[in-house]
């Protein structure tokens, strides 16, 4: 099979391995260096709206950026090689519960895709959690310190701009997640 | 000043540098690993339609995750220190019109948050191009091998998802572009 004459050589070049932390991995293929997570599986983020028609938000500090963030609920996928769509809802569910004391009947994905393809290999999947079910009060688990908001579907993107302009950092993704809210199938 | 409680003890840690290649550092603060880019102003994203109302896609090969990706136009903001407005605004104009061969007569700031919060400083700016000119064919620079898409706006959506469907890798931050268009003020 001949190779796609658009496909750089740098992509046929072996991997090197710059450093190997405990849970990052700094790599380099030809002139290319990114990040890789030594768990590799990705993320998955969770576009979660309550039975009140709310859409589920956390504040949390991030050491990386020194900075409170908004997030929707989200957290990283297992550690048993590739995962697969239960895993994937496995760790939905589970995140979902820990940081904002909700739980779900059912999870349907909605996209996956890298967060910053230029220099990371991380895979982000978007799901959407149905039938909202309060079981706690979330905050995360002892190493989190997590704030839930829950606003109005038809206020969240003034909502999170406002929260922007008081200094929160809101990943840009989370418009996706309301892009998502607004034009999917799943209800 | 007393430190607000939410914020971990691991904020206050001192950062370690555990390894600087040529463009990316991987660096260490208490518990938490990042990788930050070396020129660390950030990227910009340029949500662009041209007067046929037609939105501007950029279709290249991403040696970190060894897949073409469908992206918006972008590119790496100048090496002077922090990024003001008008830095973004300089490097929003010359890869719209490097990549895609369209230039603008104005630039809009959408919004800026960090595109991986928990492991990387980098942050994401949204800009909107208006008044689009064409002047090239675009392609992107030496390096580069850049395929332009120009997309009707009201199916770029449902051309993303076809396109993640052909195997295109697909940044979720693309949608959150859809977003902007939708929601902007910058018509």
């Amino acid at each position: 099979m001949s190779r796609d004459p658009r496909i750089p050589a740098d992509a046929e070049a072996p991997v090197e391995i710059l450093h190997k932390a405990r849970w990052l991995t700094l790599k380099q293929r030809g002139r290319w260096e990114f990040v890789e997570r030594n768990n590799p599986e990705g993320a998955v983020i969770i576009v979660a709206v309550t039975p009140a028609d709310r859409v589920l938000f956390v504040e949390q500090y991030r050491v990386p950026i020194r900075q409170f963030t908004i997030e929707m609920p989200a957290g990283l996928i297992g550690d048993q090689g590739h995962a697969d769509d239960a895993d994937i809802a496995a760790t939905a569910r589970r995140e979902l519960e820990e940081e904002t004391g909700w739980t779900c009947g059912r999870i349907v994905p909605l996209h996956a895709g890298p967060s910053s393809a230029g220099m990371s290999t991380e895979i982000m999947h978007f799901v959407r959690a149905l039938d909202l079910r309060r079981i706690g009060d979330g905050g995360g688990d002892e190493t989190e310190n997590i704030v839930v908001h829950e606003v109005p579907r038809g206020e969240a993107g003034a909502w999170l701009r406002a929260m922007a302009d008081k200094g929160y950092s809101i990943d840009p993704k989370l418009f996706a997640g309301l892009w998502f809210l607004e034009h999917g199938q799943a209800g």
